[in-house]
């Protein structure tokens, strides 16, 4: 069964489709091409699992390929990697209507719609997310962009695919730990502004771990559509949007401390997400059992709660580099209660000091 | 006198205000700002003549300015000096509300608003262009990017600037050359759309040769009319907009060829142009009379009317890998009668090669 989602965002609006078996189906693809002409971006894990059907899906129907095979990883979401891409494009002398496709995780959908931002001044894109955490955030919503030596994220557009394809069999070859990573993000749209879901997560929690189809294939939908509402109300992050990055300005610093790829997003999220609540706690907008609940759920999702002690000004200092500063102080989304979050750069200081001092 | 009009974007319209002594003008400034905060991007050739005096009009009312003063040419906007602009705003740690203000060219324009395109997925940013090349031309439309090795403008983003302001004054220490290479936008706009403006400029050329203020006045003004009623008309070139390229993919070709910066663009295109002329005349769209009006003007405007012999074959490869290509045939705009241009591939391909052949 294929559920479909739309993200309204007037002309640029485009359907989620989430089910199985999704990469067989040309019929979700061939209606958003302008031309016979696609270019695959890829990587070298997931291209001899999922690249050979999506070939033939495309080719049976008459569609040109060209592939585009990069090495795996967070470290390669740089300007040199993108610049991969560029060459392969312009030696194949890919037009302006050539629509790329993004088959992978949140790399190769954040490399993959930058390059089709920027490409000619912008070629049609297509995300097909083969992981969880890609398949429920990062491939919704058209943030692309790359990293830069200092700070994540930095350099980017805001830029819509024409149609996302979510097909949940992909995750079965996803390791534990990636999984877990997605889930992080999962819990995040229970936190901010979806109490009955983080309930349902608390209750389903041990099938989600276990990759229960039925169960899967739900925690996505719900995902996305929190997160198409979302970004359907505030597409540039200009207000509620910038709540998705719960756990975020925490965990880019912790990100970027431990060296990209160390952990991965979806952990430093969790710890991040942690040092949230603890926040949110010492200034007294969440009791102790709901801290302890977001705990707990993060702990069932097998991710790390504990933040590592890279010192209160070192976490200061690389969260001040972080897009969410306005005016020279830290934004920051914190927690009122579970199922609201609130973004907010008027707080007690000494209080996040004490956070980031992983005081008790 | 300052004069003024609108680009219409609907909201990402804005104003070009046309004039002297506008780098003092903190009026036209100051209301776009979304911060005190601004980096201004420039060259070495730039700065020492126009960055003191627009560092007083800014400091004066309380912006703080972080500058970027890059070397000087068509060889340097590429992706190396990009990196330079961010690395900088990084370091200087600019925000989302920071401004981003391109003082100088072309070149300055497309790197200055690209950078704003994808720094931190968008700042805002004004462009107040130095050459008449960028009054005319590109610092209208949000047309912005950087060169590939394998091609000019194949990377970059339709993104639209707060506010342009064109001071005629800075034009006084323009070399010849480039005044004239501006001049070529300028015989553009007559071409494709406005004979009574074609007609104007065969009778005012000695006077805009000489920089007579009234005369340059009106033909920025009148110039900026054309582009800002095609641009509000067709953004993002999906139709009448390809009309401004009228000389540009013959003079992309020459440029390549010769090297980045060698020829400059204006006198790229000009060459171009009459190639376009050429082959016009050759399909019989145009006479030999108009023919001669095209060669002629562009003469006046002390600009090359004969291209390089690059060979036929060589300038055929460097065309197809322009942006204008559609499933594999090279568009073209090509003139029918003056004051009106047309794009097509539908045309005599041998034709097109005794053109690209200079035969007589």
């Amino acid at each position: 069964m294929t559920q479909t989602l739309q993200v309204s965002l007037g002309d640029r609006s485009y359907p989620i489709h989430i089910g199985q078996d999704l990469l067989s189906r040309a019929d979700f693809i061939l209606p958003y091409l302008k031309s016979k002409q696609v270019a695959i971006v890829t990587n070298t894990t997931v291209a001899p699992l999922y690249l050979e059907k999506l070939t033939q899906t495309l080719t049976s129907e008459g569609v040109s390929i060209t592939n585009i095979i990069l090495p795996d990883g967070e470290r390669f979401k740089n300007a040199e990697t993108l610049n991969t891409i560029y060459d392969t494009l312009l030696q194949n002398r890919c037009e302006r209507n050539t629509t790329l496709i993004a088959l992978g995780g949140g790399v190769i959908g954040d490399l993959t719609g930058y390059a089709a931002a920027t490409y000619l001044r912008g070629v049609p894109f297509i995300q097909i997310p083969t992981t969880l955490l890609a398949q429920v955030d990062s491939s919704v919503g058209g943030k692309t962009g790359i990293n830069h030596p200092l700070g994540k994220n930095m350099i980017g557009a805001f830029y819509q695919p024409q149609v996302v394809l979510a097909d949940i069999e992909t995750l079965k070859t996803l390791p534990t730990r990636e999984l877990s990573a997605g889930l992080a993000e999962v819990i995040k749209y229970g936190l901010i502004r979806d109490l009955p879901f983080f309930e349902w997560l608390e209750k389903n929690m041990p099938d989600l771990v276990k990759l229960e189809s039925a169960a899967i294939a739900y925690a996505v939908y719900r995902s996305c559509e929190n997160k198409a509402e979302v970004v359907s109300a505030d597409e540039r992050e200009s207000g509620e949007r910038a709540l998705l990055n719960l756990g975020h300005t925490f965990g880019h610093a912790i990100e970027n401390a431990m060296g990209y790829g160390v952990w991965l997003h979806g952990e430093a999220v969790a710890a991040g997400t942690v040092l949230a609540a603890d926040f949110s706690r010492r200034l007294g907008w969440l009791d102790a059992e709901q801290f302890a609940r977001i705990s707990q759920i993060l702990k069932a999702a097998l991710l790390p709660v504990d933040a590592p002690d890279l010192g209160v000004d070192r976490y200061l200092d690389l969260m001040g580099l972080d897009k969410k500063v306005e005016n020279g102080k830290i934004r920051l989304v914190l927690q009122q209660g579970i199922g609201k979050s609130v973004i907010t750069s008027d707080y007690d200081t000494q209080k996040l000091r004490d956070t980031l001092s992983l005081a008790p």
